[in-house]
């Protein structure tokens, strides 16, 4: 039987997480010095885990870089990982920003869907603005498995999505805007408030937490 | 010279305003007892000013008829008036909301409006969940001189609305919701946040200070 | 063609809803009167549409069961329904509650998922505070397609349940709680931040919305 | 038939924003790296459109002033563009200050009211400590068409202005001042509760959305 | 000497107050049952102390008036006392009310100022929305030695005034209004973050309090 | 082996606490009805498990009385029990109130205590504003094995307290006051900012919460 | 007559304040260029006026002191003046902090006084953990005209103090300390609702505004 | 007799802490310059008082050192003292962290604890998401007198241990997080919400005050 996890000091790597989740544990970066990264990774490596680091700043990751050259690393979405898992279903994720500004959240789902094993489809910029730019998308949009939609600001587009489709939509606010947008809570709340029903929210800039979610709902 | 304002002890009315910004002092009657009410209103007229009350109890309206029967009532605008001022010009206010349950603040501008000598069109309930609602009418909203749009929840539609239209836009925020809406501030947070250019925003449940600001705007 | 929406003044009633999402406009209750939600159903039965009723008081049910007796209700729920869609699939969502104060909200979930076709497996008051009640239950957990999490107070329930599952996560953050909950605020910011990746959070209270996720999950 | 937006991958740029609302799309610098910017000026140039960038730091703007030196830049108002358009009205809009500190938020509403077209006459620090500063200059305050004041700390101005005149009101918190003003909200709730009706209240430090709702309420 | 305190079990009445802080324990009333009043109240007589009971319900009066039947009361202000100190000082406290809602908070403190032994002048109802109201009566603000401004909604009265006289101002923000006044929330920042230095806030809806704190001020 | 919880269907009953936490599980009322609360008695009888039920009303008492005529009451405090266990301890937790307003919760505190069978000395209505009132009782509160201290409005007297004695202090906020104290967060606030260390708070109102946490001090 | 008012472009000084108000036009520094300040204090110093520069950075004073040498600066305080008003009353002001972090906004307080002609006692770190250090000083304390209380964190020192005298108390609340102080909201909340009355609230960090209000007291 | 505190004109530093409360005064760094910190500990060594520093820089502890050469530091914890009190008792402390992220404030506790002379044993990341790494140090856990508890985030771990001990938990928020943690305040509120009875709070990052908090009850 495999050990259930491994002692650290400063961490206690959970080794079970693939069998029950499905996944490794998937390190978050902020809030841990580079040599805790540099001990976590080789035991990750050690014991045969698929390696996502998130929200990990590119000088950290050049300095992991010089230990594991097979590293890689999307600079846009601050996602470090060894590879990308095969994919096997032919469904498909479509990931949505609602601005330009959006786009590093929406790649760090992007990536976190890609290295877990999905097929992923992007469409960038649709404000509701100028809501041709959505029409034109819509039959990419309508096939898709489920929706990842990242947005600041009003932050209505994901309930616009969700009014147009059958699928599932998740919400991904971000803390992009000013003033009386408070760091994000304005487009959180207008999501959390959506009058079209079907629609999960997750944290403010957490595009890792909607790639999981769009996952395990992709592969389910 | 007329005097400027009648000193009532518990009230200052002002007098002068009709000249300095087009209409008379419109009494909010929240916080005022029905006897107050009833002085204030003897003195208006005493005084040839126009009547506007503003949330206005339907009890306190029945009490106030006793003594003015010419006064009239929308119930569910929760607004008195003694009579709507003549309409002069052809443009027109365009008063639309979301949903089904903002329209008692949408009444509550119109009211206002018309008692300000407008003329209104008005759309309800074009939730953001079913656009072909508010395609079918943009040709009315367009041709409008202003436009009001009332809406709770997540309040998509104000941006919706000033992305289609060359016209300025008046939003108003309802309380109508629950959870996470905190009582009308999700609403709020939204159209402040709109990335629509040409939304100015009041108050949560305003109606009669949007229905105000759109007539400065459609007479001006 | 099928119209688009009828035109019933104080709102515009969607019929193109079923073929865009799957599922008919369901009815938000609050703030509508009950003359309104009678003619509503009239037209909702004339084009044959299903009929799902969120956020009904008993009192309003009453009125309308006199004209439509066939209207089914789930009083803890506050839902009202014509009929259950059949059961196609053979995968089912798991509903749990942190406490028994839950319950309402969850049976809200429930409901809507049983109208719109889903099995479900129901499992209720499994508290952080004695988790062996949480462990008895893995299993019936783990198969689940899609498992709904409704907690209140401090609401880490959905975090635990899943940290030990390879299953998406909807968290219903309920307004059930004293003090510094603040009305259901503190459940919604822990379930928003829960450090196990896989969860979409639905508004405060929103059963509604989380068995309408699950359901688009669990058919997707 | 004009292309409606042009795919630049990171963006769409929406083409048919000048025919719907009169002024093509102005562009929010914040979150765009200057890459994207010069990609985005170059196909605005390509299909004739205006200029107006707003939010740029003056070092984004020497990047671009080399590959367009026709650009112009307001370093106060941090705005860049191209032309002013020809003033065609005869009306025009009144921007006051309450203090020195808001100029900046204010510069940002008058070049982009400038940009659009519009005349524009400025009033600066007309703080409420000392009110024959407002007095002086009511008579220009009173002869414009709209009126946008900019205001932080407790701004009380709006309010004061708008009880003395018949024209509508844009009132602009700003983010100025310390302690309990949390970055502007105090401003905000301030203008949103004023008790003098005719203001339409937009986001925080939002110089251009003023601007912007101002020129369509005097080109209206 | 003098007992310090009373121990009453439910309560610990301090004696000493009136030697220290020149007035006697004030009891406030709400959280506290008849009964407890009734007991406190004899103790009070029993050791000479002067009797000011706030935020007292009418019906609580009536129960405490049937065996104190010298005990007054005012209904507006909901306070009840024995006997106004007699008046000494010549210098009056100016108590000023922006609206006619902010009357029972301003007679609150009128009502605390009298019992203490102070003269007062009360001017009420001199919104910012005409300001001729406010100049009419600068002769009585001017002369006052220190001046208590009631205001609820967007607050700015007591700016105003503190910008055209030496005096000190106490300003009292009151929850009067709706929407995004959040329960007072508005006027007290407004009052906090007021660019005209000499003004001190109290608690929203605390007239008592300004009222106290302006007779320490008087007497000074 | 006994069984370690009962279904109930609407509740799992944690038979296993009282080995694990000492305790055997407190039922939480609010939002259980009367039925579910006789069951879940029911079952707590039948398991020989004490009996201690919180946030109960007297109305929902009265139907439990019934059936259960040993049950006991303290209305003051909401609180239900069977019996009060023997106290086996010298030592004791001393409870204070900083007001007559904060009695209920601190009684919820001592009925929690007493049936978990520790002794309790209470002080009632020690307020800051007369310092004398607390130190006549230092030497009661010196000799506490642990303090708790309840206190609404500035809600100092947890600060006071810590900084006279080497003893563990709870403090429990209440919610008692008005305005600015937003229901009890501004007594949260004070105590979690306490300049002296040794406090440990709970939440607003949670009278029983302290009391479980001063027990376990107690007999630790 | 004098000029109401010099015209800079950038700013109105108001030359009528003195007369007024008592004191002349104080400049709040933050926000304005140090080339402004220049321009501002020329016209001061020309018409007479005495200077006081608030919220002044060192580097800013420098730039101002090499064109007015006689400007004098108090860093902590980060204030600038010309001279000390003479002192004409007996009466002082007594300034006392709860902690060493809250003494630069006591200077702030204290230098306004003096430049204002008052005269002040101050006593410094009188921490709620340690009231051995406050009954040592309250003789100096008690025989002040006003005293102002700085104070951070839980900020309950002003309630302690305001209990013990029969004087007016300015309550300044600090910025300072950490986590759930929230930039010091915690201790704003704390003062607002102190139980013992007599206390008036300025902004938080806001010893300008204090130092104001106490002079005019003090003077008055 | 001793002196009860010393002078130093910025601070009084209290000598009779130790006396009262068991331990000296605790110098907290933030906000005191190193001269002041400098001669804050002359005087501490001068009356053979122990020392412990809190959140101290490194930079201001190269300062000290110089002058105190057997001064030590945890760079971690930001802490300085210049020696461990001797462990007296067997009992001990669990400190355990939910993240790496979270051991700087644990080992703030930590350090706390340790030179207040108590015994303790650390456990370093059990998240919620792998629980099976909390049961396997369960026994250490339940074996402590006073448990610990520093997370983050979601916050869940407290209730978790609480439900299975029947020891007091101490429960420390921390900062760490991003979007809708509001700098710690989604933490802190799940802790003041537990369903689990038996948890004290403190404030946000606040390690010194769990760490003397657990000091007094290990020592109790």
């Amino acid at each position: 039987m495999q050990k259930e996890f491994v002692e650290l000091g400063f961490a206690k790597l959970d080794l079970d997480r693939f069998r029950r989740r499905g996944f490794a544990e998937v390190i978050f970066c902020k809030g841990k010095t580079k040599q805790q990264l540099l001990k976590i990774i080789k035991e990750l490596i050690k014991h045969k885990q698929p390696i996502l680091l998130t929200k990990l700043e590119r000088k950290e990751f050049r300095y992991l870089k010089r230990y594991f050259p097979s590293l890689k690393y999307n600079p846009l979405a601050k996602i470090a990982y060894a590879k990308k898992l095969e994919v096997k279903a032919n469904s498909y994720v479509c990931v949505i920003t609602a601005g330009t500004a959006d786009i590093p959240i929406a790649e760090e789902a992007i990536t976190t869907l890609e290295v877990m094993g999905n097929k992923v489809k992007k469409i960038y910029d649709i404000g509701v603005a100028g809501l041709h730019r959505l029409y034109t998308n819509l039959d990419t949009i309508r096939k898709a498995k489920v929706i990842v939609v990242v947005a600041g600001m009003e932050a209505a587009l994901p309930s616009l999505v969700s009014g147009l489709v059958a699928k599932p939509v998740i919400a991904v606010p971000t803390s992009f805007g000013y003033g009386a947008n408070f760091f994000g809570l304005s487009a959180l709340l207008t999501m959390l408030n959506s009058c079209s029903p079907g629609i999960g929210v997750v944290n403010i800039d957490n595009g890792f937490g909607a790639g999981y979610l769009a996952s395990l709902i992709n592969k389910g």
